[in-house]
């Protein structure tokens, strides 16, 4: 597996060049695009990491599958009254969607229905960013992952389209809380800083009926789990996930920062991270490594 | 499997009554909505069915699948330069998204891109309709498989909707051949008449790797299988892709005559058939029925 | 003119009852529904009122004629690089258009298309709000007019579809200051309560070729004043703007508190109020009153 | 008048060159782009002509007049249940509204509309083609009128959008017609060819309270004509209605040959003829050369 994941990591090194590194805000712009880094953490414990894999990076959207998680966590199927769990055929940004459906956003990987989630958990928590970072350093098992308060404060500067789903949910009586103090907490949300280990680990309850190795908590119970990679797998990648089925066959969740994590049921899950993004906003050379990855070991659930 | 199956449609029957059989044209709407049946086909050539498993019907759009199939199988990567493999997002026979995005269709499964993967194969076949009824009755080994020429041409009169939509692609230059002779292949693919266990049989090589059981064929390689499942876990269920992953976890596709299609990859091929239909266009017993099997037998591959 | 004007609102008074008074505030709805008034000012000086036509209420949407004169007189034709002067053909506060167009509203008379005008106001005025007032009261030559705080504040309350449009204008460049402060200039505008009577000289330069008869103020140019006149022809009536040319034939504004202005170029502007409106947010009433007369005297300019 | 004319003619020929002739049929396409006409006629007889003013080129869109007016002709109001007379603010051959709207066009002007009309107007005339082109001919007083047959083929050849219109609006049961014999008749009419002297004559009944000066004919009555003409000034120039009142402050037509008509309410009409467009479809000379005329002589409606 180590020298697999040596050896996929230069195959996709030369795509370093091709994609563009996210600038919406300067924070995330100054990121050095030559890094390259993956993890590989196995249902039975053992970690695997090459090139970058245990530097930390924003990972930005993936923390919406933890929001999700603790929603359901404390709130189960009663969150499918305020969001859906379909894919949205849209930019992940749009408005368009959202004010067609009501207020009602399409799922909860795209900002709308990440930003209803945070209004849920902001409902549930005295500290919404404080129980979040608790939250992935239990699961990652590492008790010194920080939100990088440059980049939370960068995101709220820049706020203005996110600000405007959140009120036009509002608007349509879907936000019940403060919109400034949600979109802070999904802000710090977004501005943890994770490694492609931290990450690979964090997400092992998924690929192991709920069970988080190291922690030995029960995350999410196996009909939980399935849901959520089934929710991955249709729309973890914004609007890519149908390529991402057709070229990784994973459940998968990306975010702008470069990350993106895969996860093999009953196996493997694995992180990759290059912050160079292509088109849709996803991690080019680490769209590529993961396809080689899963060709490789036939990972496919397909 | 076959007291389990029976047990199936027995939980399930209670739903006949809630939904609404498809009545868009007058040929569909005469069914008899009382019908429920199911079969199982595995890896290793069983078949099991239970209830109305052997009666046929309109395969309406599961054809979309076979189209695909005879498209890729002579055109490989190529048909990709002229539709996606993404989810929609939208009612399966909205003009909105294809007007925005320029006539290229979102992927093969909603109307608009199955009717370019019919006018592909139309460049290709002589006789479009006869060799898509010779490939079902190869894959299905029933030599008997027809479509029913009233439905076909009563789709054909009410083809209005369809043919806004193949004008449109013309319109932007995404469609080569008679939009009149298109659409008359296109209804009868979908005027097809297949029981549950033609369909189970006839899905077989998408669950084994490219391989016909019955046939010997090797349809696709096991590469383009994995794609085939990829789109239809993303696209397969109209605008309900996402609720089938979440609730059943299998690449599946479904048609307005009731019938769904599932494949569990490397093991089964599944095919209910109820005719009413939920409020998304599936069959509403059918997708229940296909939840507690999952759930039963742990198929999900999430 | 009295005894017509007397006999047009004794003739459409019968249809108060079949509308709707707005009530997406509580301010707005509280008001009395049996309220019904008119008036005409004629280019030589000469006020008739008829029925309630002196007592204020709530300006609403008139005001964003006003905010437009104001901007084109500091700022002239530089305006519409920030915003357009065509019909929307969309509901007055839809975001669909907004973002497809970039943040760049179609015209000053929708919300966004308000808000912007608000926000190049903002950055000219030290108080917008008061500049306002100030301005209405010279327009109208009512030293007394007022706008209602309740009804500024209760319109803040619920600014979520305002604020959405705002920010989503930001998200695009097209919006220079703070959000929150330009909503509440805008609010308190549209909170500015007068009569019909003051609502008819308020206008007055408009059908005078920019000349305000009792304050002698030359307010716009004459070929200004015949482009804001085209606009609200064109745009004046929310997504009813088509069906007002047809049936009345002048250029006019309205606002959801049941009020409409409109302008007899060359010789009189009119102003009648009736709080109930149609599905379309127009004065029920009120523009059965308006094409009553402009059908009794031959006003139209068509 | 004639030397004002001529004296505008010059002052907007520089413009040539900065435009583009509409190409989207190759028998279009071919037209000089140099040419430049104008002709008033005014209610008491007289015609002035400048340029190209007697030169008859392809009408296209300002055919859509005569169309309504027929249709009003013999079924008055109840066309109004079948499309509306609101502006679109979408390009005139959008698909998207249609669809929102449930196959009901805004308006007679925009392609969608138009077709609408032509089937209303398929179910009252044996021969709607001859029909028309007789009506235009005793309007214009010019027996002479054709049309083109090259362009019309041409047109139809290339009617797959406005072929998907008619489909997506039969599909929601607001087309009573065959849709193949209902664009051959829309492109004869689109096909007529006529000259700036022609439309302008043709167009008299418009400027004169639907009386037609030379055949003594009553086309419409004053209400009548006051409706066509509102409907003209807010949707008679595509997406551009907006600008041409702010601009022009007149009532008009335009077609994508180049030309376009005015109609100044009791005194003239005017047509204007160059073939380059503007990006929104609209004469780009014509344009400028009535905005010089409107604001040398003072005709604005507003």
């Amino acid at each position: 597996m180590q020298s697999l994941l040596n050896e996929i990591l230069e195959d996709v090194r030369p795509l370093i060049g091709s994609g563009k590194v996210a600038d919406y805000i300067p924070a995330l712009g100054r990121v050095d695009a030559n890094q390259l880094g993956i993890a590989v953490y196995s249902n039975d414990g053992e970690l695997f990491t090459a090139g970058d894999g245990l530097v930390p990076f924003s990972i930005q959207s993936i923390s919406k599958v933890f929001s999700l998680v603790q929603a359901i966590q404390h709130s189960g199927e009663a969150i499918w009254r305020r969001l859906g769990h379909e894919p949205s055929g849209q930019p992940f940004n749009s408005l368009v969607q959202l004010e067609f459906e009501r207020g009602v956003p399409r799922n909860p990987f795209i900002n709308a229905g990440a930003l209803v989630i945070c209004d849920i958990n902001q409902s549930r928590f005295a500290a919404p960013a404080q129980s979040m970072r608790d939250f992935v350093r239990r699961l990652s098992g590492n008790p010194l992952v920080i939100s990088d308060e440059v980049v939370a404060r960068s995101e709220y500067q820049f706020r203005a389209r996110n600000a405007a789903m959140a009120y036009l949910m509002q608007a349509f009586g879907n936000f019940n809380n403060d919109v400034e103090a949600v979109l802070r907490a999904y802000f710090h949300h977004c501005a943890l800083r994770m490694s492609c280990a931290d990450l690979a680990r964090a997400f092992c309850f998924l690929a192991n009926q709920g069970h988080c190795l190291h922690s030995g908590e029960q995350v999410l119970t196996p009909r939980q789990v399935k849901q959520v990679n089934a929710i991955m797998a249709t729309s973890g990648l914004y609007d890519e996930a149908g390529n991402f089925a057709y070229r990784v066959g994973l459940p998968g969740k990306s975010g702008v920062g470069g990350g993106i994590v895969a996860v093999v049921p009953g196996r493997f899950t694995v992180c990759v991270w290059s912050p160079e993004l292509n088109p849709a906003g996803n991690s080019l050379a680490g769209l590529a490594a993961l396809e080689k990855l899963s060709a490789r070991i036939g990972w496919s659930i397909f």
